[in-house]
């Protein structure tokens, strides 16, 4: 490694490793569970896995792998940015049915784009989530990485609101995303006054969180000051605070734990993420999800994962007389879908 | 899944689960463990438990199921409200020996109910806690419910004490609970002084406590400031913050750690949790207890989970070398009962 | 137990255990891994294996027990007080290679022992900074013991760093350590505009820290900071929060992390923390090491128990088709030394 005297940014000397996403443990379940159904061995080289989707195209790879996953219902939230597929597309490719799940975040942000001042905004809102309420399956919030889970319990008054609303419109640059914290209370209580699930972004994702402050205990007065209303609060991915999140479902009747993300990453080591879930949450409140997105290798690897991580789990538990076997097959059916299917009125 | 407009506190469309607390590990190992004392298979369905349970008779299922347990010496919490077994009443029916933990909330409670002023309550929390020493075998403290662990480490002074007093006195419902921090710090102190080993509750519990204000490493500065006393500290429950009270368990002489409901809650995973127990934790300042209460099912669960768990530890570790069959024997016996028979001086 | 009216400070009751180190995992690891080093049975008793080592000496005990190791580079934090080896003999003594990793509050320490003002003290800190980045393969801050991780992320000011300096030097007892945090920030920023890899203490260690302000995720607002720098920062031991450290290994480039004594001092759970670090953390960015220090059992122990729990590892997850065979070659070799080799210059 070659050093010298002071660097300033930019002029760093350490050579990081040529790093590739491939080195990691969703890398290696990527070569595992895609490659078979692109024709190539499991654990092919990564340059012979890209170099063969490249040959068979987008198109027909996404349908192979979605079709692979066995997924028969996706929940779609509609609020990331970039050319993905709609609810439609890949209801279309997998020949499965696609709901919307609506990104309250995006949907003010929409709203910003175009309001001609306060009150219209404040209005749009509403209405747009009124609207949503009607369509959707669910909402869904990233207040973890606006202003991480640590917010005031209570709904914001009207005119707290309409002022933070006037301070995020008059210095919102183009584009400008919401990270207020008395208008993301605002858009959490307008979802959770609705009824319809409300998942919540928390624990591990991309670097623009700061992961302490996206630990799902942050949001227990949140939880307590919600629970009259019975609204199901959907705990997304929750790792490595997933024991936490285990505890708030086993304690708070309208709170679920999904393991979202927290499979796929950990690839080997997914039974042990999902054993740590299974000490505390109530068998029907853990819910299968892949948090897949962009690339159509999330959606069967998360779903391999979970079938595999979930099979020598419960075969250790009966083997041993800890479950009985119809009660492990109950328990995968909640978690693999049923659950979801109550809860989003599939 | 219904939906529709608006709805309030007591309106909330959600249909949540019919949620049984049979449909968790506790759950599961209920009908593993105590289905056959009952005379019942294993894993029978919860409602066939139910009815047998109530064809037996309340007396005859806690006697079978206490002395299956074969725990012979107890500690029972006695500051706990409802119609509950006493030490005594427990000893008879198990055949086993039976001792007191005094509840320094209870007792600074039950001097508030009948104290006349704040000088006549002080001298009776005082006495009390006197009194208590000479008969009981320890104290316990939920400061973890009522003001969380981040406690000043300092005992306060006699005048704040009296201040703190005075104003809860004069502000308390008839019933109501300690939760001023200056109190709460009056008592621990107040026991610590005694020599008596002092339970503390961290980690998980019932819905009332914010989980995250519960972890044990909270308590680190009052654990270094209470070191001179050698009062022994026990840390009950801990998770899923078990591996910090390892840690603490290992720094400081005088703090141990019991791993309570623990086991009893995750069932299946209870050697999961054991084993994260015992990577940082010296082999002699681990406690078995199980945390039952209400409940017969519980010291039945809460023992054959551990004994199940530390067996199979065990068994792995000598199996491929880690740990030779001597060794596992007597820290198995330590953490059984040795090290409570020490502590307790039972 | 014998127990009394109140005791003081030093009057305590309780009886403690006599405590052993022997009764650890770490102590059963030393006894396992060490004993047939000098010729005995593994697992012998304590007082057999000092004894043995007593008789052996201490140079022919340090010998055997590196060379058994297999350790064939060190990397050596020089600013440790008491009697070491230094680098050179530990070279000697090994038959391997050895370096040097300078530890900043020391160098600061010995600058205050001698600088007659503040203005010498600040240029000998640089000067002294600037001379160990020609010799040193890094830097090493326990900042973590002095002020806990959560610090303030930015370079601090030189009015800032002279006032705080002038404070800590008028102050400052003979020997006094360094825990400024202003000048823990100085030295932190000094280091990383070296380009040397910078080694920060996380997680456990002596009692002197408080576990809950070592979690590694305080660090975040500091990692980003320096990001654009490209230093390599190494997060050591990380234990319980060695998932949180896997985290910030996988979404910052610039970060790694290296599990020290995590492995050591958890013994025949070493395989299940490496297991969790391996969860999140990308392959390439993850270090073997022992943070031996004093007993050169800790680094045979350190190396086997490394060993065991890799190879216990990888031989299951290519056991079922998770992993390929020569993945796990190439990652094992890379956390053995292949990343430190290149991440270090050796």
């Amino acid at each position: 490694m070659p050093r010298g005297p002071d660097g300033g940014p930019g002029g760093g000397r350490a050579s990081h490793a040529p790093f590739s996403y491939f080195d990691t443990q969703l890398g290696f379940a990527v070569r595992r569970w895609c490659a078979p159904v692109l024709g190539l061995e499991p654990h092919c080289r990564p340059e012979a896995y890209l170099e063969r989707r490249a040959e068979l195209g987008t198109g027909e790879v996404t349908g192979r792998l979605l079709r692979a996953s066995g997924i028969s219902a996706f929940l779609v939230d509609t609020g990331l940015p970039g050319p993905l597929l709609t609810p439609g597309e890949l209801a279309e490719t997998s020949a499965g049915e696609a709901h919307e799940i609506v990104r309250l975040e995006r949907l003010a942000e929409r709203a910003a784009d175009t309001a001609r001042d306060t009150h219209a905004f404040l209005g749009e809102v509403s209405e747009g989530i009124r609207e949503a309420a009607r369509t959707a399956r669910g909402f869904k919030s990233v207040v973890a990485y606006r202003c991480g889970l640590d917010v005031e319990p209570s709904p914001p008054g009207a005119s707290r609101v309409h002022a933070s609303a006037d301070r995020w419109l008059s210095t919102r640059p183009a584009g400008g995303r919401l990270s207020d914290p008395v208008l993301e209370r605002h858009l959490l209580w307008a979802a959770v006054r609705t009824g319809l699930p409300l998942q919540l972004h928390t624990g591990f994702g991309d670097p623009d969180l700061r992961l302490d402050h996206c630990d799902p205990l942050l949001l227990t007065d949140f939880i307590r000051a919600t629970a009259p209303y019975e609204t199901p609060l959907v705990l997304l991915h929750c790792y490595p605070y997933h024991r936490g999140a285990g505890y708030l479902a086993a304690v708070f009747p309208h709170v679920y734990a999904d393991f979202g993300l927290a499979l796929s990453h950990t690839g080997a080591r997914a039974h042990a993420v999902l054993a740590e879930l299974l000490e505390l949450t109530p068998f029907g409140k853990l819910l299968f999800s892949t948090d897949a997105y962009g690339l159509p290798e999330l959606y069967l690897v998360g779903a391999q994962l979970f079938r595999e991580a979930m099979t020598r789990l419960t075969s250790e538990w009966v083997g041993r007389g800890a479950w009985s076997g119809s009660d492990a097959e109950s328990v995968t059916a909640m978690i693999a879908g049923g659950t979801a299917r109550r809860l989003y009125g599939l």
